[in-house]
């Protein structure tokens, strides 16, 4: 089914806010073998809309609405449909008493102008909205469907789940977007697709993207297909991808390198301390995204200045002096010393030039030092990352965390 | 000048990008007095492209168009253009040696498939792209104008401020949009608006939104002028609501608090340090967002174990075992406990359960305890925060910034 998306609502046509609803929706309705053509956003005017839906209804069999069903002056959305279709829009008293009961639960009374949201396209199917009042609804027209959807994200999501999507389902003839995610790391992009487009390149019935982020690199297979199986060719293609990128690939399931290495510190009984200079708390942050990550994370030192990185961390004053705060030396005593300090059994810690200032010729700001330490084996890597500040941090939280990760996988780390 | 703003690529009809092109050229758009009254995503869709530029041609002045212009088959914007239009796709033989130097100047021989880009539709004007190869073009049409952007961002932006903005400005009449944003904390959207809504409705001409965030509240005006002077209502409201604000306006130039606590710290010669608990590292992290915040910032403990809190922080055990560790006791030992570790003037503490374990009927998820001490004086506060795990962090941690920042305003802390 072709389907498009117009997102009502005036301040969405502001430099400040995008439509984000359009892709929890294209997700769904691609899942459910809706292709999505085209999106649209409109402000709170009667005119646009009418005429954007005019022309929805020449080029698309399903076309869903979000935003503009609220109470006031603005919200226009039922009207102008109402008027593109040709039909009255009455007040329906039971929903009316429906709204009227959700104002009397939450211990208000109705105002009169809530009494517009009892409005109901003649012909449309109501579908019962549980977090508000704004009521959706489903229209079919000369063998086109019409969703009207409020646009608060949570109302949207719960209505399109629980009304709209087994709906469309009915109406897809069983056509689905099975779909798979790879992320890895440590590789380039241009690398990573040198290696892997002479094995994509055999399956065109699957699409396949590459897309890189900061965090990581995601390989993303699609491919329509009927029934409950999955087909052969992406099965096969996905084998063949993991067999490929080996260690670089750290999930199949779309996890985050926070999550896969919380699965490891937990799975060897091991846990971990940090000692974040540039990053200044990045890193701890990221860690204990995981719910539970309390298991095996121990704590840190924000050793943003030198005081604190001899007094908390242990780090020498003559290894700061010889070598900089800014050095593999320093790194390493940072991850023996918070390893020590929190008594974990890894110790793992960034040193860097987040910059604008502070850079010199000979270490220029990027240059961010890494540490680990599992108290037998010590050892420190380096790279000059590029970008602004926040992207310097970002860059080096996650490497820290992707070198981790390689570090747990090794044999030699022991427990201590 | 009525404008709309298509979008061209399959990729922005995924479920997993959107168009953000769109947001700057907005913000420039309406500063030239141009307002974006449509926004459409089309995909890389010969047809849709044609049809989309058809039904722009019959309701705005001003159609610009993103992407849509590489090299490879799929780049379409151009053909689809030029179709609508009726008008002749033709090699440049200027523009083919520009971009055939481009390539020799980057030590690369131009590929036969670039050619494509030297295609230019009859009668438009080339519009210089420094950072790329793909042509950018402004066309009339019967009193309409067509722009042709290139889709990466770099390019886009530079192409628009350098070629299309000076053609727009010459065209507005003189329009332009004044604008203006003020940053409060501390108060509830539904209390700040009933505050200030007797104001700014003295002000019909300018139009004010209200944007709650999770970091802060945003009011903004805006003002359609000429000429170079402010307008005297936007001036008058902008200073009876910052009267009208008092304290919980904490920035009229668009700052994050961070960046105004780094200017209170710095102008009183103050240090801080922190202990963060739940947060594990997202207070330091916001806090050295700022450049230069190595001058205040001594750094700080994440004290996600008890462990740390005792070791590190100095709390007594019998204190966590009498009251907790998420305890108002607590909190404040951390703070004074963090400013003495790092030897600080304050110390800033956030202990709380972000769930979505851990929590109990006395002590339910959500629940944050914030701990400030100069030294002198040592306080505390709790609030129960809504949201999940991820939310319940962000929130705590710009409280603790707000409350750090109302600290610091107050005339009974002392330096050290």
């Amino acid at each position: 089914m072709k389907a498009e998306i117009i997102a009502v609502g005036s301040e969405l046509l502001t430099p400040d806010n995008v439509d984000t609803n359009s892709l929890l929706l294209t997700h769904q309705l691609n899942e459910a073998g809706c292709q999505v053509h085209l999106k649209t956003v409109v402000g709170d005017d009667r005119d646009d809309i009418a005429r954007v839906l005019r022309e929805a209804l020449e080029r698309s069999e399903l076309i869903i609405f979000s935003g503009g069903l609220g109470p006031t002056e603005d919200d226009l959305t039922r009207n102008a449909v109402a008027a593109v279709l040709h039909r009255r829009l009455a007040i329906d008293e039971g929903l009316l008493e429906i709204i009227r009961q959700r104002f009397i639960a939450r211990g208000f009374r109705m105002a009169k102008i809530n009494e517009k949201q009892a409005e109901v396209i003649e012909g449309a199917e109501v579908l019962d909205n549980p977090f508000g009042t704004a009521p959706a609804m489903w229209i079919e027209e000369k063998g086109r469907c019409i969703v009207l959807l409020p646009g608060p994200p949570r109302e949207l999501q719960t209505i399109f789940e629980m009304s709209v999507l087994p709906r469309i389902r009915l109406r897809s003839g069983g056509m689905r977007l099975v779909y798979k995610s790879f992320h890895v790391t440590g590789i380039t992009e241009s690398e990573l697709d040198s290696q892997i487009a002479p094995i994509y390149t055999d399956y065109p019935q699957v699409r396949t993207t590459i897309l890189a982020g900061t965090r990581h690199i995601a390989i993303r297979l699609y491919r329509w297909a009927t029934g409950e199986e999955e087909p052969p060719d992406i099965i096969e293609l996905s084998d063949r991808l993991q067999a490929a990128l080996g260690n670089s690939l750290f999930s199949t399931k779309g996890e985050f390198m926070e999550e896969v290495i919380g699965s490891q510190l937990r799975q060897h009984g091991r846990t971990l301390a940090v000692a974040e200079s540039c990053t200044a708390g990045m890193l701890g942050m990221h860690i204990t995204r995981v719910p539970g990550s309390s298991d095996y994370f121990k704590g840190g030192i924000l050793c943003y200045s030198n005081e604190a990185k001899i007094e908390l961390c242990n780090v020498p004053p003559e290894l700061i002096q010889k070598h900089g705060a800014v050095s593999a030396e320093v790194a390493e005593a940072l991850a023996c010393g918070v390893r020590n300090a929190l008594h974990s059994s890894i110790g793992l810690s960034i040193t860097g030039i987040a910059g604008p200032g502070g850079g010199t010729a000979e270490k220029p700001v990027g240059l961010v030092y890494i540490g680990i330490s599992d108290g037998k084996h010590t050892e420190s890597r380096h790279r000059i990352m590029p970008g602004e500040r926040e992207s310097i941090r970002e860059r080096s939280t996650y490497l820290a965390l992707s070198w981790l990760r390689r570090f747990l996988m090794r044999d030699t780390v022991s427990n201590p």
